[in-house]
């Protein structure tokens, strides 16, 4: 008998999430720690438990289960999360744990005993969307952030996550950065538009992306639009328009797989008639290759540097965020592919251009990171989705990569 | 003896008129037709009074003094407004009126009688910044727009302009678009950096600008900034920033004269990792030559064109305003001159970059206008300034100007 995950079970336990902290629109919002959150929890746990596996809540609230295996072996981890943006839809993040459950309970219809014992995760506060430490669950499981630390994080409600974790009982004894999993793979839906667009089953990660936020604050001079001659001015608002026409110019000069973005501006006093004094703006640069990352962010700083002094202004760039981007294990990508095969499903080697708790893991153990298409790339927003089919195609893909695994084979 | 306004009189003038709707940042607030305004008004019709001047209202509050000429010839008119913006400052539009009072009190101290009468008018409503359309005094006074039309404006607090011209006891009789003067003469602060960055006392204005005011609206597709490659994007945000860049280039194409400026614009959704699915920017172009300002939007609509095909995005052009440009009469430009070469003031002639009552002036009857420098080039804020000296030196010029027009030299 083939090894294949049951496609209507793995729908309808994915619909079953959708109605904790379904919005009206068919969204959902289960902000991370918050009372739907806990529904969620309480019913991953609950399935858990009926699938056989010993559960175990951790110092941070990941939920963890675990299915033995023949020997006490490092485990293979399949993670995600299940926290979601408050626009949210059904599939980011629950995806990949719902698809974990699925093997777990495929691998005992077909009475398959492994190896490696196989450790299922959903981590806490992927998203940052509350608490603005993203993947934080990831973070603290490897140890890079420690309890103590994330207790303190302050939420957008004001809220400490300590305080909230513990109020919806989800402080668990399991200790934090002491498991190191053999493996860690993580399914996921792209989140972005390749697979839709180009009508492909399977995503094969091949690296997750870097990123380096910035936000450029120009200081020119306020005046008047009809009586200022244009060599007298300091116009901020044309220094904002010069670095966003370099952004794209560097991200053609890099390669195919860079990106770069100015999502946000500002000017001020934002009037018809008057120059811009001031103009505020938010630069988002991606890589997977940290190389080009570097030298990204040193095109930005010789745009800025050029753009001042012909437009006599002031620009100051302020970093927010550096995360070294990581590639996936090789090995772990070629089982994956071999599992693809095994289904002649057809796929791509691609970039993760999203970050995910694989960026984390990847740190910390080898990782690999399998995709399915996410319709017209539309994510974080009521209208994600992903058929039955496709969800059933990417478990399928992490059931045999997971049973080859933790078989060592 | 030499012909000279009186300095110490016109500044206490001033300084008088800057207490009726003074603010507490040493700027003046006194919207059109408001009770700041009606102050402002019984100020200038008492001194018209004080001075033998007999005054009319006209249908739209227009505050008109007259002195009697030798004969009945048409008047030489002086006028200019004392509305405010909400930030306004001391200068705007009150020295050309307070200048006005300067000059006719001079003639009478010294005895001098004029073969023309001389007229002088506040305007109602310069501004536009209560209702919404500027220079509305000085629109009706020739005759371009009816009482009728204007009582029937709404402002931006929601009331009727007729309703607010009545309660404050400002709607005369005195006709609209009948007296046609000879010549209408306004001195005005500059407004721009030209006169005080050169050092420079007068500034002969030989045309006022032409306006041309657009609203586009860019529409792009918002993606996620990490996983949508560079090839499959619609940045409405590039589109943007690629029109302000084009509009710096098209002004120096067209010339110094010219001016282009983008003030405001907003993204949607305006995020830090999402690609702007809208851009709503304005566009303002000037120039003192209608065929460069023709010339100026037929750029911005090959740019339009150019840009919304190489980024996939639609973008709409709104037009906002079109205003045509004016010159200025020679005969009277010479006249000022003259005038400014009898005191050996420094002088250059210029373009008014601000549209001001004269440019509507300038399409009824032969028209010219006198600057004197704005510290800075700052205006409608209340740090707006020019010395008493500067704006004597104003006035003198208006004074011989007004001198010798009127006794047809």
């Amino acid at each position: 008998m083939e090894l294949v995950v049951n496609k209507k079970r793995l729908n309808e336990r994915m619909m079953a999430m959708a109605k904790l902290g379904a919005r009206p629109d068919g969204g959902v919002c289960r902000m991370a720690v918050s009372d739907e959150d806990k529904l969620g929890r309480d019913q991953i746990v609950a399935w858990m438990k009926e699938l056989g596996m010993k559960t175990f809540i951790d110092e941070v609230g990941n939920l963890i289960g675990i299915r033995d295996g023949k020997t006490e072996l490092a485990p293979i981890m399949i993670g995600s999360h299940i926290d979601t943006v408050p626009t949210g839809g059904r599939y980011d993040g629950t995806l990949g744990v719902v698809a974990g459950l699925e093997v777990v309970e495929s691998l005992n219809d077909a009475g398959i005993e492994t190896e490696r014992p196989i450790m299922l995760v959903a981590f806490t506060n992927e998203e940052g969307a509350r608490y603005r430490v993203d993947m934080l669950g990831s973070r603290a499981f490897c140890g890079f952030l420690t309890p103590g630390e994330a207790y303190n994080i302050t939420g957008i409600d004001g809220t400490k996550f300590g305080e909230e974790l513990k109020r919806i009982g989800y402080v668990g004894s399991y200790p934090c950065g002491v498991v190191k999993p053999h493996a860690y793979i993580e399914l996921h839906i792209e989140q972005g538009p390749v697979l839709s667009r180009e009508q492909l089953k399977v995503g094969i990660v091949n690296a997750i992306t870097g990123i380096s936020w910035h936000e450029l604050t120009i200081r020119g001079e306020a005046n008047h639009a009809g009586t200022t001659p244009i060599y007298m001015r300091k116009d901020a608002g044309l220094s904002a328009a010069k670095i966003i026409c370099d952004l794209r110019v560097a991200a053609n000069t890099i390669g195919p797989d860079h990106r770069a973005t100015c999502g946000m501006i500002s000017f001020s006093p934002n009037a018809i008639n008057v120059i811009p004094s001031e103009a505020v703006m938010s630069i988002d640069l991606r890589d997977w290759d940290e190389a080009k990352l570097h030298k990204s962010d040193e095109m930005l700083k010789a745009s800025i540097e050029r753009i001042s002094k012909e437009d006599n202004t002031m620009i100051e760039s302020k970093p927010l965020a550096w995360v070294k981007p990581e590639l996936c294990e090789h090995e772990l990508m070629d089982a994956i592919e071999d599992s693809v095969n095994s289904f002649k499903y057809s796929y791509t080697k691609m970039v993760s251009g999203a970050v995910h708790d694989a960026l984390i893991m990847a740190k910390y153990c080898p990782t690999a990171m399998i995709f399915v298409p996410s319709k017209d790339g539309i994510s974080h927003n009521p209208t994600e989705y992903t058929s039955p089919d496709e969800c059933a195609v990417g478990a399928n893909v992490l059931l045999r990569t997971i049973h080859r695994l933790a078989d060592g084979k």
